[in-house]
């Protein structure tokens, strides 16, 4: 895409008569990345206080682009009283995405966003539980402020007096897609503001990374690989998830687990709450007496091939074991009568660590979720103020940008130190966050803006579960399952119902006991839909490596894909999954759904009936389908059913072929280790000899793919 | 009230660790008033910037206090890289009020506020388009932190981790009145937290104000006369204000001013939309062509005793006259392409005041509705960002502030050179408001939060309007309007209808001609509740004047008076007018209202039956009257009903006589112009005479009130 700039020097005259603003000094750094440095940045930010360390080799496998995609003179910089001020280039009809896991919002620009850590938004003022100051443009680049802080995101809202204001002619495609976008991208905007200006409070220098394309999608792998590369969920991660009742005792829980297994229901992994929290809701981390013996329910629940994730929160009680030691190593604001943990020091990291590991890993815990470590005082007034002190240095509003991310960072150890994979569930995430191995959730529940979340999750290297609790009815329920079972985590959490939801959405018959009238008819429709969970895992498991080693989000925005067609530009309410399925969830009442396919020919999933793309399709949307649509060219493997993945049948593949000639497929195998290698194995299809292929490196040791069926679609 | 005191020099060793916080040093103040200066404040502030001096006489005569009413060794103070931090004590079970307008709570102990200006608040944050950084505590004292920053107020909801975890036990009457209140002033908070913190981002000093009671009114008055004393309106702004539909045309205006008047509806103020904001929304100062001739309307509306006030807003077009002149005197940024005057600078002051005054005031012009100075760059996108800078040095962040309030000192310059009254309207104010003669009013709409703001709006020395607009049905309309009738401001705001909501209350059928049938009825009950508003005019004038004079507001909370009674804590939707009326609003769809008489004798204002007071109420609420109560010892003067206030009629008074006894009421008397002198007039009922007389200083000049009737209510 040719970008045409208009303004260059602008900013600089605008400000001579105040404190001019300077350009940054340009930084070395990775292939296709540039950093920018202005003025003395803080010393802990979101890459000082990295984790992981970057996937230089991978950046290097990238398209090679010398030139950086914003001319540095545009990027400009002001230290101010207030803090840091930056300004970059917007074009006319140039569209801006991320900053993290917005609910309300997709098409940033024309808009204000305060990256202020929430995890109960009031409104779309960029408040969230995962804020990043990252943003990407369907021009094709990205950037990264590199803070801590709550930044502000002036996304070409506001317009100086002394900026140009007569922008060249517009070309009349892009400015006919933007009359179609809600009315905050109106065209006085887009013609108008020629900058996105970002503030970062209290900051007496920061630094900026700009990430080439040439597409948004190489942009967004660059970051992701600046972060460290995707997280690899071990197999079972990608299985179905159950969140057992919040109050359920050791016998319930394995009465549970004994249902799924005799209802047939997949699952391999059973989340419960370990009654700790019982203490003014900070935790003890000490089981409570619903748990007799806890290690006999683990050894029992591990025999059936669950694995278990906890529930916990990082706030700690007095009555927990590591009170004491930790105290020292606390920020000075107790959060319901608990200590904060500092997280961002390696003492507290150890102190919490070394404890989850000795008695609960070791006793055959996989996993953990990690609640509350966002934060509600804007609404709900709770946690940390931003006023708080830390050991290590941070005040509060940076802890709250670290918090989840450290507590992850905290977690991991454990694993790290077992060379083990974990899969987890978080509350709050930040910015590098790519490869840690959690999935955002939250409190909130419109379904709708779930879905948002899973594709505006894409660009920030983020991961995102809209998981299903409960339900206003069966419709409702089958809705939300379908959008978790084709989401980055499928997960029914059923932490306030004694029973499945499919027995009775009601909460109050259901934890009465009493099950709705044919509730063995949504079971099995629920059924069926874990099922095709189990079976899509071989695709999933590869788009997961592709993310690993190349940075590709493996749920990604349509706009991410298909960055020149200006339909794709605003539609938040479809996403890819992988790169040859499409999904377009639908919700509760919706009885037509409005659907865009993008370029290319496509196939219905549930029909295989062959649709062309670059059309707009207003389909009726019966219950027990939502919309799926693979792309033709796919060989698509599907695994046989199994009712978790560690029975080998797994790997038995159906693999079905949508659209004519050639096809190839790469799937992966590992051992499931932390770090072991990992093989590729191909599936082709050569059309003249009508006939499939499995194949494979002759070194590889893993357990092996193979297909029992190659089903030929309609054209 | 007793202070019992815990904790004190508990936060010195808390903070030790860190940065040591540090006690402020006094400064000299004026009665009943401590300074304790922290660090080195900034050199724009309320106290700093403010157009009125302090009304230091009145502040004499107050009640003597000698010591503060807060420990000063228990506020202290700590600057950090965020900004200044404060912390003031607070006790078990102590309430705190105010922080400006806060539309969606009362008691603030509990929540945090973060006092930022915006005209939509999404939720309880502290956002506000009138936010005040000054609280008031019901044990008697109140605190002013002297800045035009965006502070944060934690008001105890937060507890340090070397705070005193055991405070004394509570009195069980506080604490049984403390259960009674919404949830977030749970026990938890109110046992645990001990302090009010403040963060005020970027100062590095600030100075903190503590106002002695003894009792939350004379807080409230010392802070007011600190403001420089109350406005006092001319007598014309108390009457009926009707706002006329915003596109209407000069004939259309002058057809409206002769109907109200031929239907006698009385009605002293009329609002008009000059056209001006045609150009992208930015004001050109011009009139449009809906206004011919304005002069020639202005002159006509005069003559029939209007006083005509026109709408308009600051942000100035470039075809506004004065453009060029006010370019160097403005900010960087626009708002919808116009220019933002740099109003805490003399010379944008002077330009935009001195067009005012040469085409405006002197063509017949009363005074101004100031819209759009508030802010709502969080929701909606608009207005000057925070990264604004202007000439006079204020960022965009401090201006927010200062906007409303310095723009309104720009108006008011203009009649103080002509040494007369205006009285106005106002989208957006700050701290130290009292003195300026302008009403709140927003766009916002909830009736119940409409109430809540006039209470609100007590404790920091605002005045709030709660306008009619439209309406859902006719009980929606006269429940609105009942409210405005008791209110600081009694304004029906039609700028989107053609006709009055009396013949329309649907917006499309009202602006298509189409009357509801039986209009006239509707017609006849608006009348008598504006009729009963111009009865009112002469007890409401002498609320005013004692605002004035001593700080008194004239609307205020129920517990601003009945401090020690807990049933009053959380009473947000009951005001008192004056000293002897409490008014309860209806809101549509309530048949019943429950409502608080405090101590004492009341009488019911329509049935002029007794009642008993510190009793909960829960009355049937017909709908053509709004729950009123008259204290016992009261003399309630009536004015004669007259079309406005320029009829000497509206000094013909019937007096109501509530109670038995020897009863005394003071009203007041002037010649209307800026700083005249005021004289008192007694009104005096001798029991045992069975007469009543009025007197007034043999100086007297003035117009004369006179007394036409003593009524005795039912005892």
């Amino acid at each position: 895409m040719t970008r045409r700039r208009f303004g260059a020097g602008i900013f600089a005259g605008a400000m001579a008569a105040q404190t001019p603003p300077s350009r940054g000094e340009q930084r070395p750094t990775y292939p296709g990345i540039w950093r920018f440095r202005f003025g003395t940045p803080e010393p802990q930010t979101p890459v000082s206080a990295r984790h992981y360390p970057v996937a230089e080799s991978a950046l290097r496998d990238l398209a090679v682009v010398t030139k950086c995609p914003i001319s540095p003179s545009e990027i400009t910089g002001r230290r101010s009283r207030r803090g840091y001020h930056l300004r970059l280039p917007l074009e006319p009809g140039e569209m801006i995405y991320g900053l993290g896991l917005q609910f309300q919002s997709f098409l940033q620009r024309g808009s204000k966003k305060t990256l202020r850590v929430n995890a109960d938004p009031a409104a779309d003022l960029g408040d969230s539980h995962a804020p990043v100051p990252f943003y990407v443009s369907n021009h094709g680049y990205g950037v990264f402020v590199d803070t801590a802080r709550y930044a502000a995101f002036y996304c070409g809202d506001k317009v100086r007096v002394d900026d140009p204001h007569e922008p060249p002619p517009e070309q009349p495609e892009v400015m006919a897609a933007v009359a179609q976008l809600p009315k905050q991208f109106e065209r006085y905007h887009m013609a108008k503001s020629s900058h996105v200006e970002v503030e970062i409070p209290v900051a007496a220098g920061v630094d900026v990374y700009i990430f080439a394309g040439p597409q948004m999608r190489e942009a967004v792998q660059r970051y992701v690989l600046f972060s460290g590369g995707g997280a690899l969920p071990p197999r079972w991660g990608l299985g179905f998830w159950y969140r057992a009742y919040g109050g359920a005792t050791q016998d319930e829980v394995i009465a549970l687990a004994d249902e799924l297994r005799s209802q047939n229901i997949p699952c391999d992994v059973l989340g419960l709450e370990p009654g700790w929290q019982s203490h003014s809701y900070s935790c003890s981390f000490t089981w409570s007496s619903n748990f007799p013996d806890p290690r006999k329910a683990l050894d029992k629940l591990n025999a059936q091939n669950y694995h278990v994730n906890l529930w916990e929160h990082a706030f700690t009680n007095p009555t927990a074991p590591f009170y004491a030691d930790l105290k020292p190593y606390s920020g000075d604001y107790e959060v319901w009568d608990g200590l904060v943990p500092d997280f961002a020091g390696s003492q507290a990291r150890k102190i919490v660590g070394d404890y989850h590991d000795a008695n609960l890993v070791s006793a055959g815990v996989a996993g953990f979720k990690l609640d509350e470590c966002d934060n509600s005082d804007f609404t709900h007034y709770w946690s940390f103020p931003e006023i708080s002190k830390f050991p290590s240095g941070l005040d509060g509003e940076q802890m709250h940008c670290f918090f989840g991310l450290r507590y992850q960072d905290t977690m991991q150890a454990i694993f790290e130190r077992r060379k083990t994979r974990t899969w987890g569930l978080v509350r709050s995430s930040h910015a590098l966050a790519a490869p840690s191995p959690y999935t955002l959730y939250s409190d909130l529940y419109d379904h709708r803006e779930f879905i948002r979340a899973v594709a505006n999750a894409s660009f920030c290297g983020l991961l995102w579960c809209p998981e299903v609790r409960d339900a206003k009815d069966n419709e409702d329920l089958i809705r939300r399952l379908q959008t978790v079972i084709f989401s980055p985590l499928a997960m029914v959490n059923a932490w306030y119902i004694r029973n499945p939801p499919w027995k009775q959405v009601d909460r109050e018959a259901n934890n009465a006991g009493q099950f709705a009238a044919g509730w063995q008819d949504m079971e099995q429709t629920c059924r069926k839909l874990v099922e095709l969970r189990m079976q899509l895992i071989p695709y999933l498991y590869s788009a997961y490596v592709r993310y690993h080693q190349s940075g590709l989000p493996p749920f990604r925005a349509l706009v991410m894909d298909y960055p020149l067609d200006p339909q794709t530009w605003a539609i938040d309410d479809e996403y890819l999954m992988g790169d040859s399925v499409l999904v377009a969830p639908v919700v509760r009442g919706e009885k037509k759904r409005r659907l865009y396919l993008p370029e290319g020919d496509w196939f219905d999933f549930w029909t295989s009936a062959k649709i062309s793309g670059q059309q707009w399709l207003d389909n009726d949307v019966p219950l027990d389908r939502i919309p799926v649509f693979v792309k033709a060219g796919t060989l698509l493997p599907l695994a046989r059913v199994t009712q978790h993945t560690a029975d080998p049948a797994v790997f038995e593949l159906t693999v079905r072929r949508y659209g004519p000639g050639d096809l190839l497929a790469v799937l992966h195998e590992d051992d499931g280790s932390l770090s072991g290698p990992i093989t590729t194995v191909q599936l082709e299809w050569r059309e003249n000899e009508d006939a499939g292929s499995v194949s494979r490196p002759s070194n590889s040791t893993s357990m092996s793919y193979s297909v029992t069926r190659w089903e030929r679609t309609t054209e």
